[in-house]
């Protein structure tokens, strides 16, 4: 298969929603989507995929913006039920999101992989990007906390992210392989973007993926990153509190020390211009814009400028 | 733990209202139901039990009695989702099903076998019958059609109990072993009923299990078996097909050649006085009675006939 155009590496809403931007500014079928997968997870054995799940619902129109997460018009039927039979059910799984994970088991239980089931799944909703897992093989993000090493969702959901992070590790990623038509979609794009996702836990399990790093390495003057962090504080999520306490500087000069590598230009929003020399500082050239996605305009003026920062 | 008065082997929907019936006769505690697991199977990777899923919703209050399975007021919100992302759902799940299946997962997960998980379920809804999956280990129901061998739910579900039935095998059931506490039930009750269920795929997958059928036969005189076969048909599913396939006669003389060895009485209909005779000759007392159960007051008369005619 021919690399498409863009190739866009993603976490969850943040990326989702750039990547939604993008979409209708250029033809939905010249883009790749490399997506994390450190966050999945198995309750009640099903294959949740966080931020899989979100760029789908994001790109098929399906996403619930006003909560900002999950799909429109959820109804937690069953989980109320599962407690009511005495399980804890801690972590939100509404009735649709429900379906969306049987559809997605009976794939993997049918023998799919978890590329060739996020595949099906987005061709069945009409979903055009070619939506590719970072790795097939189980990539597990866990965070050292005070208490000792947590899962993502136990730090994310269950716990509401109000632990300072010591440390972070992806577990399975030191022998776990790139997904099908991952480095291809990364060595054959015109421009490679990365989403404005948390460089710690959204970005990082990614790159942890042996082979990924060093094609975009390669690439590197081709890559256009976006910083999550405007104005002192993440778009969304705890990536402030985490750059933070792992003795990060929380601004675009920090994000630009993560991804010095593998990016040679960082979007940054013009409320930062301030931090423009430490970005150039760290080696990657500063581009100034509005960065704060207001609305689906937003969304696309984003995306307008990432390409237009694209070196040509 | 001390055996309980009455022990009642059940498959579901019959069964699941004989033992409604019990429980409004005598107090719940008194009661043990030993419950057929040959349905069992694992749709998306969920363990679903649906002879325990129908005692269990009948005897917490919460069957649909009109539809006649499943929990009232259910929803396919996640099904149709699934569905939607192209998943075939032709196993109807319920929301609320899901969410039962979700606690037990939860459970089963948790490394709690399925006999102690089904004891929890029931304690979170306040159900005192002790119910007792036949076994712990898989035991699985396999029937021969045309075409080949079949699982039961393909069968009844997906191919609507339509093909003729001419071999049934219980897979998994030579090496199972009883569930903790069915021996000692059976060998501890006072009476032991044998509920109006299938003899052929919802009784016979219980005495399959190494160990039931001679506990049973060793308490032959204090068994009360009901007939589930009324005037040549059953009262539900697909008995009567599958007895006529099988070479057996369609009438509780058929059904007390198979259950000869360990039940000493038969329960017949009024209206199947005839074939009292042929009861006799298979060497089971017949003692008629109206075995209907039209609403609660027929399921409590049923389990009045069936507590009156056991030997004393």
């Amino acid at each position: 298969m021919e690399a498409r155009r863009l190739c866009v590496l993603s976490g969850g809403v943040g990326g989702a929603r750039f990547l939604h931007g993008l979409v209708h500014e250029v033809p939905a079928t010249e883009v790749t989507a490399i997506v994390n997968v450190g966050d999945d997870f198995e309750p009640y054995g099903l294959h949740v995929a966080p931020d899989l799940d979100t760029v789908l619902y994001t790109l098929a129109g399906l996403s619930d913006d006003v909560r900002g997460w999950g799909v429109t018009g959820d109804t937690p039927r069953a989980l109320e039920q599962a407690r009511r039979f005495g399980d804890e059910g801690w972590f939100w799984l509404g009735d649709l999101d429900l379906g969306l994970h049987l559809a997605r088991a009976g794939h993997l239980r049918a023998g799919l992989s978890l590329s060739a089931a996020t595949a099906a799944l987005a061709q069945a909703v009409g979903v055009e990007v070619a939506l590719l897992p970072a790795s097939d093989d189980p990539v597990r993000t866990m965070l050292t906390v005070d208490d000792g090493e947590i899962d993502f969702q136990t730090y994310f959901v269950r716990r509401q992210h109000r632990d300072a992070v010591h440390a972070v590790r992806f577990a399975g990623a030191a022998t776990a392989r790139p997904g099908p038509g991952v480095l291809e979609a990364i060595a054959g794009a015109e421009t490679i973007l990365l989403a404005p996702s948390n460089p710690i836990i959204s970005l990082a399990p990614i790159l942890a993926v042996p082979g990924i790093r060093s094609a975009l390495a390669a690439r590197r003057t081709s890559v256009v990153a976006v910083s999550p962090i405007v104005g002192g504080t993440a778009f969304k999520g705890p990536a402030a509190d985490m750059l933070r306490s792992l003795g990060h500087e929380v601004s675009p000069a920090g994000v630009a020390g993560l991804l010095a590598d593998v990016a040679g230009t960082l979007l940054i929003d013009t409320a930062d211009a301030e931090h423009a020399a430490g970005v150039a500082a760290a080696g990657l050239r500063a581009v100034g814009t509005g960065l704060v996605m207001d609305g689906h305009a937003g969304r696309r003026r984003l995306a307008r400028a990432a390409l237009a920062a694209a070196p040509s």
